[in-house]
């Protein structure tokens, strides 16, 4: 068996799962991002150590931990290079968590996690050819090809959330302006929930938010749009088709055979996120006359990074010349 | 050695290269859109035959036919599936080659053919990493993965130019609006010079243009503003603006470790091209603390395509599930 952990800037997730991915135990903790590196890793090596006594596994049943991270790795050497939400920089996490445990440890962002979870057991399960979107605070998209994980010569490639989809537009974290997530993401949707709040004095919005602007969330947009208010339908009608322009790209772009929506806003209800969606794209992509893109919504919920993060053992990499992945790494298939 | 034939709208040309990328003959015919496509597949094969004797050489010393197609192929069967401005329709291209000339015949797009050639013997020479860019009417890709050329599961991928940059924006002749292409295709160029133009009756494009707007052209912008032609600087800046926005998407999503710019636009002054967009790369990139994507001009011009087309017996794809190419074509590597 494995364990699987989902590093957040908020919560550690650590699942016990087997080699069907069925989550046997899991457990969680608050992580402190005041506390150093070396006091995180040791949390995290804390909260594997539960897991395994929850399921009732003992050290030697398990064949590797991995991790899921909010930012760059080095997959090779195992070292956090950056993070935006927890205080690693050029942290190495594997030699940390290996002096209190030595197992194999492995190391990849949070996107690419949510990809190998869909891909081994929930929406992609046994494509060879995929891509998951996770529609979050940012937008991080995981892509296989091949049945291995895309990264870039660099490692670094799929960030898409940073693709620019209005050029000049929104500023963004990341000092460009216009990129997609935004716009698409739950941050965006949040953002243009609150704009159109301000038109809209009279909007239901206002009540479902406890009358205030912060009260708005990612999903007071399409409950009031449910009970029919004009003005949080313009809001959601806005972020389909944002959300819509950068699928559509993704679309013409890498053809994945199925592409899975994963995140917070992908859990409502399908008439006004998921149907939509296709109907852009159906509309929208550029090759008509060959095999379609499947568009799913990605099916492992908030457990996707976790369960991901278990299999990190069974997957190689594509395209990352510059790290040992390029031929499959030590656990490759 | 082997022949490569790059059909277009306009022309065919044929050249004769041999295992190094040397061009050791070309040949060109016009070609007649009016005609059937039996009629235009038969002026290849004249073309084919032509540079073979122009090289004098003979057709057993020929290993393969590669051509690059405007359009989508079906590069299993030969056929060419669709093409804007030639009257292919699903039409057998190979087996009616073959009828006149009984010889192994690789099909392929003109951007895969020119990233080919530029990886074989251009810009991108020896990188199992690249895109290649050519900006013309449109803008193409090929992006070579791990030393494959990428594809996408249906073999459609990589159509950069249809990537929305500008939600809502100018119509796009696939029927979407605001697709990078344009805006920053040589077509896009055009247009942007044309706005402008309107706007500023003083600007020396139009003494450039002949006095018509119709006589302004993909460099009268970059020429005038050589000359300190204030609007024409407008113009060749925005277009700039357009243009690296997209280049920054795509090293954000691909992350290879070389882009080369190609078509007639690459051609303008390092100054007002290259260098711009470079800044505008090392500015936005997201990644900053990994090894970055060289930005370079493509080396092959016009002849990328041909040539690339002669290299197709000899790459692989990658990630193209419906087709052989999965494992590797007949002539892979």
């Amino acid at each position: 068996m494995y364990i699987g952990i989902d590093v957040g800037g908020t919560n550690l997730a650590a699942g016990l799962v087997d080699q069907e991915g069925r989550l046997l135990a899991s457990s969680k903790r608050k992580v402190n991002p005041s506390l150093g590196p070396e006091a995180i890793v040791s949390d995290i090596l804390a909260v594997a150590l539960e897991v395994l006594e929850a399921g009732g596994a003992s050290r030697e049943q398990v064949e590797w931990v991995g991790m899921g991270i909010p930012g760059t790795v080095d997959r090779a050497s195992g070292v956090i290079i950056y993070t935006c939400n927890l205080p690693f920089l050029n942290t190495p996490v594997r030699k940390l968590f290996q002096s209190g445990w030595n197992i194999p440890v492995l190391l990849d962002n949070d996107a690419n996690c949510a990809l190998l979870g869909e891909v081994f057991c929930g929406a992609a399960r046994g494509r060879e050819s995929a891509l998951v979107l996770t529609i979050g605070t940012g937008i991080g998209a995981g892509v296989l090809i091949d049945g291995r994980i895309f990264t870039g010569f660099n490692g670094a490639g799929t960030e898409v959330g940073h693709m620019v989809i209005e050029t000049g537009g929104r500023l963004c974290t990341c000092g460009r302006r216009g990129c997609w997530e935004t716009y698409a993401s739950a941050t965006g949707l949040k953002a243009l929930t609150r704009e159109e709040m301000e038109r809209s004095p009279e909007s239901l919005m206002w009540r479902l938010s406890g009358g205030t602007l912060e009260g708005a969330g990612g999903r007071t947009a399409f409950l009031a749009a449910r009970e029919g208010d004009e003005a949080a339908r313009r809001v959601t009608e806005e972020y389909i088709r944002f959300l819509g322009a950068g699928v559509v790209n993704l679309v013409n772009i890498f053809q994945p055979e199925i592409l899975c929506l994963g995140g917070g806003v992908s859990n409502e209800a399908d008439e006004s996120f998921l149907f939509p969606i296709r109907r852009i794209v159906e509309r929208e992509r550029y090759s008509k006359e060959v095999p379609q893109t499947e568009i799913v919504r990605a099916e492992l919920g908030d457990k996707a990074g976790m369960i991901g993060a278990a299999f990190l053992g069974r997957v190689a990499y594509r395209g990352s010349g510059a790290f040992p992945g390029r031929n499959g790494n030590k656990f490759g298939v």
